[in-house]
Order: structure tokens, then sequence, then C-alpha cells
């Protein structure tokens, strides 16, 4: 047969952890913590099993879990999403991903997507036929500048993804992008999928510009969101989607065909531990001291650190170092300084490479520290 | 916007769950145990949580239950699948199914669907721009007419769907149908996707015929199974498929981008949990008591009982009784005599009706008695 997906390969996360592992080396690429979980959690979540909630959770979610959900979202950005109409539980952020562009985009359709991005926004549209129009931002700041995106937008532009805090670049979408944003799309059907599974680790007093905050944009967005980002927990495979009713409709029709339900105890175990706020009210300053302890330790190796402004990755460029591809410096960095980072081309649709790597701080800092000290030598 | 699937409600197992929840009526209509899975396989879970295996599981899923796995398909069924690149863990039977359908149907694409079928099939292949072609089984016996089957292949067939122990007709395929399926297909490049998640509930000693029995069609097909329906846990949404490696190579380039990677401390428990054979050779027996005395119950009732060679749903007739709808039907029952069971309509493309009821008797004796105390009064 013909591959569906000639030029996709193997995600650069699994790439790279496999390297990683294969060498030994520190593993500051894949984004998961290096520290466990909250024992209460997983007390929480042993505590459901043993009480029996092992069978099919309902196809849209345990409705305790959605309500919570829904209580935080109008609690922090003033949103009212119904939890048993706009509010569905995902087999993680990348499940929501992947079922709300199945639920919408259909052949010819264009999407516009900020790059660098991460890795699955891309493939996906392609498997459905839709085209990926790139906007391409640039290092140290990633700015966007709107004018270019307008030139984008054609009578196919279908959707355009968001995605802040970013993965990889660690910037975030201001009030003045979304202000740009929505006077780009106004008057227009176009939909927006707002990747916001950071949305709790964000730095210096910044505002996370949530699209729920936006009554004229979310009434045609998808927001997807990870609790395995939250809970310290990326193996557990839980997220969830908000959406209008109108869109959560048709994510549904695609979701119950596609996991149909998710992990009932976890599911019930979450629920139980989201009670209490505190579990994600103080994540930002956990990553932030997290943050600018890597950062001095890195201000003392060769590289120039780019700006970190949320989400658990750092970058740094090489630029002024050398010429090497960064895909050629990252596989360097494992083999000879034992630890493996994220080449940001990877994150290009066209691999654009400007010499710039990405590493995830969401570790011990003792880890951090023994990285550092590796790349001290380089 | 237009939607993808107009004609796609919510999934019948929705349906009839809440309706049997708002009724507080008996509940044989989705497809999952009243009882509860093995303790010893909670206690796996909580102690890999607790042993810190919280954070994401390689994408392929964890290497010793992929091992563990090729390891029973080679017992099982004298086939080499290598576990590297030839099994792959999913979020469950259905994900498998959505991925395996996402990764090789095209727009134009006809996929043969021999119905009552398992409602995930149909609307997957039409959100996939492929068109169904259904071909009707009847009650009492569900038998394939292979001339029947031979007259739906056209140049642009590109996959024939099995399910074997069938749901929701509980019928299996003879290694006679196999023979036929093998002969239809010998050079060809038709596909075949076998929804295997019933494998081990098999009875009266018929032999379960696995798409891994037979070289020349294993070399082109997905088998897909549950690791929910084994362990009598389906709540917590893990399964596997099987493919060859030209096959794999494709699903996880899908797999990758759907969900990423699978709930790992359920991995680890389950890997675990099944160095055990024990814990799914005695799976039929066990189910064959139920069946049987499932089967003894009903034969008091009205209505006319169906062969159950496999799976655990028993069908119903009803056709000497009244011209109700089947879906009518199934509403009275859980109404006025508060027991739910699924119509078997729904599991037709075309709605076809043959006033025929699925009960699933994965319960408890004490339950299977009340609801069938309840259908004596019919
Ligand atoms: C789903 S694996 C990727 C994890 C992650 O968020 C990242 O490393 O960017
Ligand atoms: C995924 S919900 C359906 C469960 C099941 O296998 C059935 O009831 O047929």
């Amino acid at each position: 047969i013909q591959s569906k997906l000639p030029h996709t390969g193997t995600t650069i996360f699994s790439v790279m952890s496999k390297l990683a592992d294969t060498h030994q080396a520190i593993n500051l690429s894949q984004g998961f913590p290096d520290y466990d979980c909250d024992p209460k959690l997983i007390a929480l979540v042993n505590e459901a099993m043993k009480n029996g909630f092992n069978q099919y959770a309902p196809m849209p979610g345990l409705p305790e879990l959605r309500t919570l959900i829904a209580e935080k979202v109008s609690n922090l950005y003033g949103a009212n999403y119904h939890p048993d109409t706009e509010v569905t539980i995902t087999a993680g952020g990348t499940q929501a991903i992947f079922t709300a562009l199945s639920a919408v985009i259909n052949s010819g359709d264009e999407v516009i997507i900020f790059e660098p991005a991460y890795d699955c926004y891309a493939p996906t549209v392609k498997l459905l036929g839709g085209l990926v129009k790139p906007y391409e931002l640039a290092p140290p700041n990633y700015e966007i500048d709107w004018e270019m995106v307008k030139k984008l937008f054609t009578a196919n532009t279908k959707m355009i993804i968001l995605n802040s805090p970013q993965n990889p670049t660690g910037c975030t979408l201001s009030e003045k992008d979304i202000k740009a944003l929505t006077k780009l799309t106004k008057n227009t059907d176009v939909l927006i999928l707002s990747d916001e599974v950071y949305e709790h680790i964000i730095f210096d007093g910044l505002k996370h510009q949530s699209i729920a905050l936006y009554p004229e944009l979310r009434e045609r967005s998808f927001i997807t969101a990870s609790f395995g980002k939250l809970l310290h927990a990326t193996g557990w495979k839980l997220g969830y989607c908000l959406a209008p009713e109108w869109l959560t409709k048709e994510f549904r029709k695609v979701h119950q065909f596609n996991v149909f339900s998710v992990n009932t105890p976890m599911q019930v175990g979450i629920a139980n531990y989201l009670k209490d706020t505190d579990t994600y009210l103080g994540l930002s300053a956990f990553f932030q001291e997290k943050r600018d302890f890597f950062r001095s330790l890195l201000s003392e190796t060769s590289f120039k650190l780019l700006p970190c402004n949320g989400s658990y990755f750092q970058c740094v460029s090489y630029a002024h170092l050398n010429q090497e591809k960064d895909t050629d410096m990252a596989v360097k960095l494992v083999k000879t300084h034992g630890v493996a980072s994220v080449p940001v081309s990877a994150f290009y649709t066209k691999g654009t490479d400007h010499q710039v790597l990405r590493f995830c701080f969401a570790k011990k800092q003792e880890t951090l520290e023994k990285a550092v000290e590796r790349l001290m030598k380089l």
C-alpha cells in the first residue's frame, strides 16, 4: 500500500528518549518529570480501583471530573462551559488534539500553524487531507507579526492552531496577540484549536491568555489540556477538551469511536484530588524556581539562553559556536556529553534549522546540576 | 460547519446505559462485568504507581508487555510477531481499530463489513472518506454465504473486517469460513482487520479461529484485542494491535499522533499479572458457566434463544410475540420491566430490524436471576 504519511517518521520524542536510554544520557529531551507525582494522588487512584471503579466510564468522561473542570475554568477565566455538553475527558492532550482535528478538518481545508510547533499538529492535518500553512517564527523571541498571519488567510482557511505557553519555545501569547487574532478572524468562520497543556506553568506574574477568557473566540474554539502536565503524571495519559456545544457534539462523534471512553479509576482519583485547588495553583511557582535555577546554571555554559515565559522547556542557541545542524548537535550532545535535548528544527514542517536546542527542566535539582556540569565541557 | 458525520448520533451503548441508569434498570446492555477484576491485578497496578511508573511509556508500549503478548500469540497460534516492530499497545480495542483504519483507509476505499457489527467500524470508515459495503447476516444463525461476499468485491475493495467471536451475535467463524476467505482474497491486496477482543471467550470446545493461525492471511492483517475484556476491567481502556511490520509501521505513524502512548502503571501491572497464563486460559470455562446459566433461565421466558458460541452476549428473538420495533422493545423493557438490552438493529448500517435483542451475561449470578425474573413477566 501507499503510505498515507509517506514523509512521517517516528516522533522526535521517541527518537531522542530512545537514544538517551541507549547511551545512558541524562534525558532532558522528552517533556516529563524525573520526580514522582503526589503519593496522595496515587492513593486516591488505588482507592478508586479497590472501590470497584474498573468498568467503562461514561463516554464523555466522569461527571464529577467534568464538573470540577467546568468550575476551574469558570473561576479562572469567567467562562461557562456546561459539563454535560461542553467538557470531554480524553486519553491525554494529544488524543484531544487528534480528535478535534478529525472532527472538523476536511480534505482541502487549510490550517495555520505557528512553527516551531508540537509535532503532532501537522501530520494529523495532513492525514485528514488538510493543508498545513506554517508561519515560521524565529529566535530569539519568536514574535508573531499579525500582518504576516493575515497574508496566510484564504477562502479555505478552516482553522488556526494556538499553543500558549508554547512548546518548544516557552513563549506566551499576550493580550495584544489575542486582540490581533480577534480582529483578524472577526466575521469569519475560522475555528481555533488552542492547545493549553501548559496553562498552569507561566512565569514572572504573566497571565495565561486562555482562549476561554475571550467570549468572541471561545465560541468557535477547541481548548485542549492535559492532566499529565498538571499532575506530574505524564504516563497516565489523561486530558480534556473544552468546546462550545456545537463543536463538542462533533468532537464526541469521533471521540466515541476513537477511544470510546477513558480510564475510569484514574478519572475518579483525579477528580477527588482536584477538589483541592492548591494542587495546580502553585504549579507556576514550583516551575519558576526550576527555570530560574536551570537558567542560572546554563548561563555558565557557552550556550545563549533564549527567553522562557512558560512551559517546562528552555531553549538555547549555539549559532555563535559552530555551524553544525541542530540534529547533529543533539546527537553529539547525547553521545559525547551524555545529555539529551530536542533539536528545534524537528518542530518545523520544513526542518528549518536556527541552531536551537530544547531542554526540559521538569527535573530534580541534582539532575539539572549534573546535566549542566556535563554541558560546561562544550 | 457541516458535520463530517451528519447521520451519527451517540453510540447505542451510551444511550442504553444512560437509560438504564435513569430508570434504575438492571443493565444488561453495554458489555462490561458487574463484578470486579482480580484484587491481585489492582495490587500490581498500585505497586507500579508506587514504584514510580507514572511517566510516558515508550510510544509502542511497554517492552515487557509486548513481549508477553508475542509469546502468548506464539504459544496459542504459532505465529511469530516481533514485539519491537509488530505489537503495539493501545488505549483499548476501539482505539486499535480506529487507528488501524485511519492508517490505511483512503477516500473512496471500500470496506466490507459483516452486519450486525460492533458500531464503531462503519462511522470510522465513513469519517475517513471510505465506503461501507455491508453484508447483512440474518438470525438465527447469521451464517456467511461466501458467494455473496464475493459479489461485494470490486477493484476498490481495500479491506474486510472480521470479528469472531462476534459482537453482537455470539457467532464464531469456522475453519471453513477462513478457507473461503483465503480463497477469495488470494492474489489480492485486500487487507483484513480482525477484531478479536473476545478471543478467550469461546464455548463448547470450539477453537478460536484467530487470523494469527493463518500465515497467508496474517501477513496483510491487523488483529486487535482488548485487555479490558480479558481481565474484567473494561474501564482501564487498554488493548493491543498485532500486524506485520509493514502495517505496524503505518499503524504507529497514526498511533503516535493520536494518543502517543498508553497508561504506564496499568501496562506495568498487566505485564506482571499476565506472566501467569492461567489468568486468561480459564476465561472460556468461566463464561460458559454464565452462558449456560443465563440460557437455562431465559428458556423459561417467552423469548426465543439464538445460538451463542462465544463473546459474552446472548441474543434473543421476539418476532413471534409482537411486531414492535426492537428499539421500542428495548426502551419498553427498560421502562416497564427494568431490564436494559441493546436492540440489534443498532448494529446494522441500515437499521435492519429482525426483532432481536442482545443481553450481556458478564454479570453476577444474582443479577442474571433478577433480570430474568423481571423478563418472565413479558
Ligand atoms: C507526547 S511525548 C512529548 C512530550 C512533550 O510534551 C514534549 O516533549 O514536547
Ligand atoms: C465500548 S462500549 C461497548 C462495549 C461493548 O463491547 C459492547 O457493549 O458491545
